[in-house]
């Protein structure tokens, strides 16, 4: 790269993080890039409000912050939760030409900013890894994936059908389920769209991909690939598929090619997915 | 009403029932009318496959078997759970007249196919209890309700708001924020459109809100009521509002009016509500 440090901004569109979640990520950046990448933490990523980081207004102007500040060349989610969509609208209206140079990095609950900007045609969404994996096992090693790719746009990060360069997205299943029919809702024709999913029961990750298969780009998708579906609960009675197969058996019906697994989920081997797909040089 | 006798057929469309629930059913609805009412349960109820009461074509063949059936008044839903969405879709092209003259009686995930009735204006789907609430703590009395409806067209088991013959409509929140953008939704524009739900928390009811409030028609419709949200799981923090501050942020944020509470919920007391409004004589 030809700047000397990479700056990459934190905020919380959804639910906050802690100072000891900050200095560790912190750490995992300084010990593989020293001086040559600094991580800013917004003040927001803090406060608490309910169950958001923050107020809508707070979480809103804190993303504006970041976004518009040409200094920063990264927007990196710090958490998901819940939150994103409460951001307010007119917040995309209000992006600069600052905002348009940026990655924005993130997964989860924020795969709704993600979505909305890949709509907007703002900037680089791409779904990764975020701070808040720390809490999970091997955790370590996910943080440090997203930070090689802020800094080095490393294509070892990639998943692998993602090192194609072909155009690609990636969403958890019940997020996406919520953004169809709404006007967060990206166009997704002709690309390779990855799904996973953790803690959900099978007939809601049955139930979501009724919704998602209905959407008119994801009906004209080059294919869906199915990344982990984590820690099912156990229902009353078996469902009777697999989450493979739920995806293969609504794929079947919308005509939607199913393109095999993908190395995406709520864990710490989670790939990076650009949205529209990786330049690779 | 002219005949003596109201035929009433009963479908699973989602979950299975057992012979026993049916059989209770029936005893309610003979000591309120003797032989002037009959319960027809179609053996598709009593089928099993994993967590449907039949595969996808037995269920969908069974809703065809007694829509298409001029000999019965109403079809009832005997049960929600989840399935309704994977009936094929190509049964609403073989619907015959006899299907367009009956009442179709339901909630929870049978919420699905009132909405596509709803939507190819076939017959008068009807959001009020099923046998299987005989589960529930007082469900005698909602059972007798539905039957009362369906054998009198009873104005006292109507919801207080749809007594006016206003057009209304009714939905459990989660499964109307998974018809939003596909082609189940019906055109809720004008309508008094009254919400409630059991199980969630709070966060999710505030996200299918996000998606439910998106919805073109919903953006028009003459108002939303809410109804009961019950048996909400704790969360890790509090959500910071109740579910009718919920209701009214986004109802305020689309410029939707909100009406102040509704009398139906996961419970005996559900009332009923006419999809497009009750037939008032």
């Amino acid at each position: 790269m030809a700047k000397t440090t990479t700056h990459i901004a934190l905020v919380c569109p959804g639910g906050p993080i802690t100072q000891d979640l900050a200095k560790k990520t912190g750490e995992i950046a300084a010990a593989r890039y020293g001086d040559s990448v600094r991580l800013h933490f917004h003040s927001q990523c803090f406060l608490r409000a309910g169950h958001f980081a923050g107020t809508d207004a707070a979480r809103s102007a804190a993303f504006l912050d970041v976004a518009n500040d040409p200094q920063f060349d990264a927007v990196w989610f710090a958490r998901g939760g819940y939150g994103a969509g409460r951001l307010d609208e007119n917040i995309f209206t209000q992006l600069a030409d600052a905002a348009r140079n940026k990655t924005y990095l993130g997964y989860s609950d924020a795969g709704v900013l993600l979505a909305r900007l890949y709509k907007e045609r703002i900037g680089s969404p791409v779904h990764g890894p975020m701070p808040t994996d720390l809490t999970r096992d091997g955790g370590d090693e996910a943080v440090a994936r997203a930070i090689d790719y802020l800094v080095q746009q490393n294509v070892d990060a990639l998943e692998p059908a993602a090192k194609s360069g072909k155009k690609t997205a990636a969403f958890n299943i019940t997020i996406l389920s919520h953004l169809v029919g709404t006007q967060w809702m990206p166009d997704l024709a002709g690309h390779i769209l990855m799904l996973e999913d953790v803690g959900e029961y099978l007939y809601r990750i049955d139930r979501a991909m009724f919704t998602i298969i209905a959407d008119h780009g994801i009906k004209k998708a080059a294919g869906i690939m199915l990344g982990r579906v984590a820690d099912v609960p156990e229902n009353d009675r078996p469902f009777g598929q697999t989450e493979e197969e739920i995806t293969q058996y609504w794929c079947a019906k919308a005509g939607v090619p199913y393109l095999g697994r993908a190395d995406i989920g709520h864990d710490a081997a989670n790939k990076i997915v650009p949205f529209g797909g990786a330049r690779i040089s």
